[in-house]
């Protein structure tokens, strides 16, 4: 445009099934809580709320020392945070990759000027304990090491549990960072049972919530590494700063918070509370199981290892003769039901189902595959 | 705690007039405009959205060229994006400086590793302009200079097109960077005609939105300085794929946007131009100048400089014989009405009171005043 315009157009957004990698649908009690009254950042009663909240947050990472809090910005700047506070220029940090947001860590990694050793495997694979175990014995120094535990790209899981196992026994000075960013809220992730030290998500998948913030947890061994750090940290990832301006009384302000989302994101773990985390998991196993044998059932076949698949999050091979990105388009024009395709310049020809949140049911399920059927009848 | 809880209560969030330094209490158009579905971040009619978007943008900061765009972070983000983009490690950096958000640029600076020279003056003050030339001609390899349009912690307003003025006659490398959280919407910000290099602001005062995010513009000058740096910069704040991320399509992932906080930012926008820009910020002053005028007509005095003074926010004085924090609760607990008081430790007792976004009119003043009247009665 030449000139400035003087008006924008109306919004209008159209409905949408949301069964792609993220954000999912919202759940209504979730919008409704975010309609409640505006309090400030420096209120009083809102401070109480964040108490609250910060409980909560415990109880979905399961862990009671360290800190959970939460980012107010996505879950890429959660990812972000965790490199800022817990490397320094110069560590050495591993970086174990299989897909589009582990190659990620590694890029924030190689920005934050660490040295870094990368570890991969073929998509749809896992990198093997036993590679990651060689690599920290031949890299006895390492401070950190990152893994995603759910590959949104690909569709699988990591055995962050067995991999912990491995730093702790192999390399105890390593600190261990995990992306739950598709994980918490839809399956395990016992921060202080396999002790990781530094785990963040998102809102808007398997919490039900809007997207727009990144829940964190970070261990006293990862506090403990904060505090001995050498060279400054960003102002808005200080990790120690936030802590005081959502733990200390009076609060001293650090950034006004989108109180909006988190009025969200409190109903969203309340919600998640109150069905119970293992119900909750249970659900997400159960929607993502049925809707892959179903597929299976219909000739699909899935990139993920079937021994590390998700059940949050299917990557579904696009079959040979077939335009997949014609079919998002159908799904989402025709039917108004949104899942993604592959990620990235490199992504294989994959579409990528998310059954998370409100999703996470049959119903959601097959109102996905019944778009198959109809886009793509047999 | 000693056990993680296993429930959070409702959350119930009292009624609020939000006459405090910001959050204002939202536009009831663009609570509205939330409740639309979610679209996804890849989704091409969110594409749509956001381009149009972006024309709001360019003609709320008023400038054609360059990029104007938004973080999903907070104003405090996005100070810390464009120290972050436009300033490598050992750059000499000058903060003008004279309340909380000035030093807090300064801060950033220093984490940044820059060489910075600060130029400060008492609360309530600016810095002279002939003081910022000195500095300049003494530090002629400045890069950047930072400054606060509209200082929120002290109600005072720099003189930005006479120093963007100052800064091309003296320093013609250097940039201009300029915080107008608290100016955008509610009085003139002309990036172009003032040749500001990069200015950003948040959504939640004279906006009319909630908070989260940062809109931003930067100058070709700004992104040519970013194209030619030398270091990394935090991916997240890395203004060269944020645009990319906005303007490109098929638009390459960045991150996944806080959706519903984007539609509202896009009616504060829409509805801030059919009010007519200049309509908006004569509004803001009408408000400011009654509220101010009410008050010295009491016996109250301001702490900022009369020559400087916003109309967006007042720094009142508490007078001696009274216990600030105690009138702001009562306003609080018996009125529901938020009012700031002085911000950080080495904070003058003094009262901070906005009237912005909706709450710019005489309605929502004479509220405050009435507040005021009430519990100190003369």
């Amino acid at each position: 445009m030449k000139e400035l315009v003087t008006s924008i157009p109306k919004l209008h957004a159209g409905d949408r099934l949301l069964c792609g990698p993220g954000p999912s649908n919202v759940h209504p009690q979730v919008l409704e809580a975010m309609r409640q009254p505006i309090n400030g950042h420096l209120d009083p009663d809102l401070w109480n709320v964040l108490l609250d909240l910060v409980e909560g947050l415990k109880a979905l990472w399961r862990r009671l020392d360290g800190v959970s809090l939460c980012l107010s910005a996505s879950g890429t700047s959660g990812m972000e945070a965790g490199i800022a506070n817990l490397t320094e220029p110069g560590d050495k940090v591993i970086v174990i990759h299989a897909g589009f947001f582990g190659a990620r860590i590694a890029e924030m990694a190689r920005r934050a000027q660490t040295e870094l050793v990368e570890l991969t495997a073929p998509l749809g694979q896992i990198v093997p304990l036993d590679q990651v175990q060689e690599a920290l014995k031949a890299n006895h120094d390492t401070k950190l090491v990152g893994v995603v535990h759910a590959e949104t790209s690909t569709g699988v899981r990591y055995p962050l549990e067995k991999l912990a196992h491995v730093i702790r026994a192999t390399a105890p000075d390593a600190l261990l960072l995990a992306d739950c960013v598709t994980s918490l809220g839809g399956e395990p992730v016992e921060t202080a049972a396999w002790d990781v030290d530094y785990a963040y998500s998102c809102s808007q998948k398997s919490l039900g919530c809007p997207p727009g913030l990144s829940p964190f947890s970070i261990s006293e061994r990862g506090l403990d590494r904060i505090r001995k750090r050498q060279h400054p940290v960003s102002f808005s990832f200080d990790i120690d700063l936030l802590a005081k301006y959502w733990l200390d009384r009076p609060a001293p302000y650090h950034h006004t918070m989108p109180i909006l989302q988190y009025y969200a994101l409190y109903e969203g773990i309340r919600l998640a509370l109150e069905e119970g985390l293992e119900a909750r998991w249970a659900r997400h196993e159960d929607a993502g199981r049925y809707f892959q044998q179903q597929m299976r059932d219909r000739g699909y076949t899935f990139l993920s290892d079937p021994d590390h698949q998700l059940w949050e999050l299917s990557a579904v091979n696009v079959p040979e003769d077939v335009d997949g990105k014609q079919v998002q388009s159908r799904f989402l024009r025709e039917l108004g039901i949104e899942i993604g395709g592959g990620l990235g310049p490199g992504a294989p020809p994959i579409w990528r189902v998310g059954l998370m949140g409100v999703n996470a049911n049959r119903e959601a399920a097959d109102r996905v595959l019944a778009a198959f059927d109809a886009v793509l009848p047999r």
